[in-house]
């Protein structure tokens, strides 16, 4: 008797599981990164381009019923944005929060300044927007009733009855990790490579998911291996600042990442993944299909994972013309299409001020003007189709072996490589002085 | 019989009536402005004393139950102030109104950048910070519930059960009166002078005043007549963007000002005052006591308002010694104490570099050590005795006369005024385009 008791009991217990889980539905998130907010292209400023990107992404979380975004940095393209673009910016972190009801997790990049990033946290928080890892206050109620539990580098939600943990590392400078990230360990740990570091603070961070919660990272950064374009900052340097696919979360049901602008898989392994910039922000960006990622999320199952493309309002193109003449037709035949054009033109003499004006005129906003000679082909060329995966240590090894016509040996790379970091070292503590 | 009923009502009625403007208590307001958040002295930073003050204001708040705080502009030092001082200003919101309870409403003077400070306007105004005038989305829902009603320079909110109106004018620049103000009228009037046309904006507002309801005002302005300091970057040349007494509102209950840095009444029969700012920022100042005002009301009643000082924890002094030795006894027997000081020493030869850096020594955060000549004593005497009402006018005519050996004719004066308008006019476009 006892035991028919017991196992309707059992019964009943898993029929409310499934119950509850179904009713629970999934987590959804929506992930998205670079948005580099105040970014010009040529002189040329992406501000409404960027306003129509903010709407749209706005429209496809309400669709589809989104619960939580990721901002995975680079959310301002420099560390003193335009007033414009901040109110941008708080526009909207608003309206995508909807007015406090969805949730808004945000990291900085290596174009951000974390500080001025992390100053509007005390208000954003009490709506459920955190910027990680702003610092807080412990007057008053602390953020809002959804935070279950909060912490450097994490962050414990409840949404729709589920619990939520979040680990999050904002972009990792080498000044950034001996700083803040001291906790790490003992000296030897911090002499060892930028990305086993990185690989102890997630291994860190991942103490604090549970088995019965949703388990998620995001982070800023360059994973080994990734495929990079022209408008990145580039952060590694010899591969020096690259973090290998070992060093991700490892238990991480999805790594949400920011940092390199073309959609793509960081990490089968790892699960992580790079939603890519909303806009094309470089020539070499040219051909890229935009997209937001949105993902759903039971705890312990795998991500359901859907790209969604954004769409493309005013697409960068290059025009190759055959003489001036040839280049006229083109830019009337194209005159009110939108669209950012690169236009070149193979002439044998240079061009004259009135062509330029000419064709400005019929295109007002035609982004360069190039003439080319027959001798300038080879460059035009490699300007065409770039190499996404040149780094600035390729470029230095091809400069060296054109103007000294010899490989440069291992002592002048490891000095040029020295020399760039110490630079940009420099750059990331004169940003912390200055502000 | 009917009479005595009637009677009786009436009685009840007005007892009712007692009972209910008792019960409600006044409306208690806090007015404070100038903050300069991010500005320097000499070079040094004022940061610590700004967390200081902004500490103090949050206890006299809460130890006054204050209902209402109204931040008169110049909040930030700079159109672009660092991260550390935006830093300040979004914890101090959040404290300040704790976490969403106590309402604040600010609005930018001519230090500040309007769209900069307008910018986390969306975010604010969801916990009843009221950057006056945002632009405001309209989607989901608008503010916090104490808003009844909102437009261009005025709001209307309940506070414990009262109606609060009020009308706010950030600094109006001449660029701005211009373009924003657009609505004051024909071209006539455009023409018309600065202090009319601030007035005729005043008027316009008042409309929304009502006589159930405590009607206050705020702005950022100078008025003719007001005691000014050598902080306040001037904003009138030759008089010309100075407001008169009268262009000031005429039914509000009580207008809180900011610009000038000293207390005072800008106007007795206006009910305006200035608060000054919470920090003496010049030399100029350093005699002044600072505070804020705190203000009751009740509708249709005359304002009770009461200054609270502020503890000054580092004051200005200025410092004069006969001679080296006797400097260096004074800055020794002053070496602890909390003081920015000016060290100006009566001398008959300059100062040596080795003199220089024994003071220095002493007491590292010595603002200036100034050596006077026999020759300079007049030049010092105005220092140290600063004529507070010299504007930059006053201060060309008098280089004028000294250099030229005549006064200056009208035309001269005329060229001169309008040369600075226009350079200042250049300022603020340059600031609005690189925004």
């Amino acid at each position: 008797m006892d035991c028919i008791q017991n196992q309707y009991k059992f019964i009943v217990h898993e029929l409310i599981t499934v119950v509850i889980k179904r009713g629970r539905g999934p987590l959804r998130i929506l992930h998205t990164a670079d948005w580099h907010l105040g970014k010009h292209l040529e002189g040329w400023s992406r501000y409404e381009e960027q306003k129509e990107f903010v709407e749209e992404i706005i429209e496809i979380a309400d669709d589809n019923k989104v619960d939580m975004v990721l901002i995975c940095g680079d959310i301002f393209d420099t560390t003193n944005p335009p007033a414009e673009a901040e109110q941008l910016f708080f526009q909207a972190m608003d309206y995508l929060s909807k007015g406090g009801e969805r949730v808004i997790c945000l990291i900085s990049g290596n174009h951000d300044s974390p500080n001025r990033l992390m100053a509007p946290g005390p208000l954003a928080s009490r709506q459920g927007i955190f910027i990680m890892d702003e610092p807080r206050g412990d007057r008053y109620k602390l953020d809002d009733d959804r935070v279950l539990n909060r912490g450097q580098g994490y962050i414990e939600l409840e949404i729709n009855g589920e619990g939520v943990v979040l680990t999050a590392l904002p972009y990792p400078s080498e000044s950034r990790l001996n700083q803040v990230f001291s906790w790490t360990g003992d000296d030897r740990a911090v002499q060892e490579s930028y990305s086993r570091r990185v690989g102890q603070i997630f291994s860190h961070l991942e103490q604090y998911y549970r088995e019965n919660t949703i388990n998620i990272a995001m982070s800023h950064l360059f994973v080994a291996g990734g495929q990079t374009t022209r408008s990145e900052r580039p952060i590694q340097v010899g591969g020096s600042l690259t973090v290998l696919p070992e060093h991700l979360p490892e238990k991480s049901q999805y790594t949400a990442l920011g940092h390199l602008h073309r959609y793509q898989i960081a990490s089968s392994a790892r699960r992580a993944y790079y939603s890519g910039s909303p806009l094309q922000y470089s020539l070499s960006e040219k051909d890229h299909k935009k997209c937001v990622n949105l993902v759903e999320l039971h705890p312990g199952e795998e991500a359901r994972i859907e790209q969604v493309e954004l769409t493309t309002k005013k697409p960068i193109e290059v025009w190759e013309a055959e003489g001036v003449e040839e280049a006229i037709k083109m830019v009337e035949a194209n005159k009110d299409r939108s669209v950012w054009a690169y236009l070149y033109i193979n002439v044998d003499k240079t061009l004259l001020q009135s062509e330029i004006k000419k064709i400005k005129e019929i295109k007002k906003d035609i982004l360069c003007i190039n003439p080319i000679t027959p001798e300038e082909k080879y460059e035009w060329e490699t300007i065409k189709m770039p190499d996404e995966d040149l780094d600035i240590m390729e470029l230095f090894k091809e400069y060296y072996r054109k103007t000294k016509k010899v490989e440069p040996d291992d002592d002048i790379i490891r000095m040029f490589s020295s020399i760039v970091n110490d630079t940009r070292e420099k750059g990331e503590h004169d940003e912390t002085a200055a502000s």
